[in-house]
């Protein structure tokens, strides 16, 4: 292992309830995928009911596509590994969002890729707190500008998942052979 | 401790070379310089010849102060802990830039505040690896758009701490009392 090690403080059996469960993307989350574990998601089904909010960064919309928590939700992901998350072994009743910086539905935020959870947590803290001056006080002490619209997803444009160029996909199917394949698409799989 | 424990790799005495050695910011900083504990401004001495690059983030900056090696250089730091990173007892002769989002002089970076450490990184990624497309391959990977200009500096002016603020206090000294002191400022210094 590369790095230094982050050891948890409980177990999935032994831990406490939870006023926000946040679900981390990664790489090792294609891994899981692979192997079939499923533990985190069979973790989050049994904490649905108790935990007031759950939040996904990144591919972490898989974990929440595949325990079933997405069904009939509107949900977003990291636009470099949208294709494989929005893939509907992954769940078939998902609204996927293709340009949103992230998405509130019901309990339930899932935000696009790494960065763009700084945006969505933002989001969460205001909904949860209002105009609390604490909220951009954090904001001014971390240096940090969010941005504030969930609309804006210049990077659904990069990674061609946008509205737009599915509209095109569609229409030129059959008429050109269109590869909208990013560069690279092994490692964005495999990197969040 | 609240959260789980990150187990370091190494110590201080076991530690290989490195090319770069980043220094982190955070509140324990203040407790090491209240308790005379300089391990790492010492580490850092010691390996300084041998490091081709070391880079600071928020008021890690104090430690590079601390160490000596910011001497006759320009750096910046946190501008929520400016007034406390760049007390004179912690270096005299040191070239504070108030309205920098990062500084770079020789084979030392400085970056404000917390998020500023990611323009930064990107700026010095950029410099060691010129137009080479991973750099923003990596940077639509993570969905962040940097900011590229290290003068961009918003909170230097939330903060009170750029030039306009500082003359002004200048200017006014001895005819008005003016607290430029941000609220809340015993917290700045602890935080990072």
């Amino acid at each position: 292992m590369i790095g230094p090690a982050t050891v948890a403080t409980h177990t999935f059996e032994d831990a406490p309830t939870f006023d926000v469960i946040i679900v981390p993307g990664g790489g090792g989350l294609d891994t899981f995928d692979r192997e079939n574990n499923t533990q985190i998601e069979d973790f989050l089904v049994s904490r649905y009911e108790s935990t007031p909010y759950i939040l996904s960064v990144c591919n972490g919309a898989v974990t929440l596509a595949k325990s079933g928590l997405l069904s009939g939700k509107r949900a977003t992901t990291s636009k470099a590994a949208y294709k494989w998350v929005t893939d509907p072994k992954h769940g078939d009743d998902i609204q996927w969002m293709p340009s949103a910086r992230w998405v509130n539905d019901g309990k339930i935020w899932t935000s696009s890729g790494v960065s763009a959870g700084m945006d969505m947590m933002y989001a969460f803290l205001k909904h949860i707190y209002g105009d609390e001056e604490w909220v951009d006080f954090v904001m001014n002490l971390i240096e940090y500008v969010p941005h504030t619209d969930p609309h804006w997803d210049p990077f659904s444009v990069v990674w061609k998942v946008s509205l737009f160029f599915t509209l095109t996909k569609v229409l030129l199917v059959g008429i050109l052979t269109r590869n909208t394949t990013p560069p690279h698409d092994y490692l964005f799989r495999h990197e969040c």
